[in-house]
């Protein structure tokens, strides 16, 4: 499992005095990145052999200004070519917020899902 | 239903040339305005008797910078004292994101859900 | 002069109730997409000869979520290899920010600033 | 002075494959926040007694993804209601941008800009 400590930003605050939801959304890419790493290539940084296929955020409890928020990243099951990202925003030992991402293996030369290489999915399955 | 139409802006791109895929979370908020204002009160527009339980994105294809987006909104199954809202985004003819939140009819004097009123569940139905 | 209407969106309200000071910084960006339009190259999209070297916004009164906001934006001082860009924001009939941004004509081929050519030169005058 | 590490999030970058210039104002708010809790008062945390009234930024150089950025913020001259924050974001070593700010000390009970009391002037003299 990977931990990303994030500091709310007051700009992400809305009217109704809490943290929007919205912003949970790009937090939880944020913490992805611990994932998206593993398939980076330095040479081409602009193609990420991934593509977002899904998301899904449950809001579990009010998100404050003023208190840091605790992303967890773990991946969950691993498909032929796919696999899910499993994902919970913590506030004060208080679970605020859950997700749920599935990612797409992608070859950007043949625009079509690829297979995940074992070497890939060895990495991947450290992250469990 | 309801229709919005949002012209991307440059800051929505991201380094893979696209829209970045949270911005999705945000225009499909903004869709469902439609449906907060039939729950806004005019005298406490700070106090909005609906919280959001969940959100799901399914992106379809990519959204490009330099063209409009149309985000399609209306409402699905009414429960006791929830709803679904689903949603879609098309560019240029194309489907390019389908949506789904669940909306919970809240009293923030008590801190629990409560039922939807028959006046309510009138206006929303209008929006099936 | 041009002239962009922007519905402010939910997510840009913050916890004291009106807009984000930093948003207007986003929407004025995007006020000077009819600049950028003259010197995009539709062959490539990703290399824009120009890179903005300041921004000035004077937050003039408050941006309230539920009222158009009409962004006007027009080409100030030419210069040799830069130009000034000069915005307001309005909102029910009100001045609620100003802007000012510096914009640089540059060759990303040699890294460094390039003279405006008089045929962009004629094109931004027609926008004063 | 003070000294706040911010890691650019993917998001925040844009097509030209750079951290987008808009987002530098929201990394500025954030960094502002050691002002802001100088005036806030703990009973009534949605009136801060400080208006924002102008921002400048100085985009000195590229902001990239995948390394850390430093906002660095002190506080600059005081007038007799109002004071200036300076800012600057380094990255790598490298000075990237520059910002000053124009905050108002308000009363929001007469609307009007307030004197700054000697106390809150000791805790700004401190943040120079």
């Amino acid at each position: 499992m990977h931990r990303l400590v994030i500091t709310p930003r007051f700009y992400e605050t809305d009217a109704f005095g809490h943290i929007n939801n919205t912003v949970v959304a790009g937090w939880f890419e944020t913490g992805r990145a611990a994932v998206f790493e593993l398939f980076a290539d330095p040479d081409r940084p602009a193609v990420m052999p991934l593509i977002l296929a899904r998301i899904e955020v449950d809001f579990v409890g009010q998100i404050y200004y003023g208190a840091d928020v605790e992303i967890r990243t773990r991946v969950g099951d691993l498909g032929n070519s796919s696999f899910e990202v499993l994902q919970e925003a913590w506030q004060k030992e208080t679970l605020v917020a859950r997700g749920r991402a599935v990612q797409v293996h992608f070859d950007h030369a043949t625009q079509r899902s690829a297979p995940l290489p074992d070497e890939k999915r060895k990495l991947l399955e450290a992250l469990r």
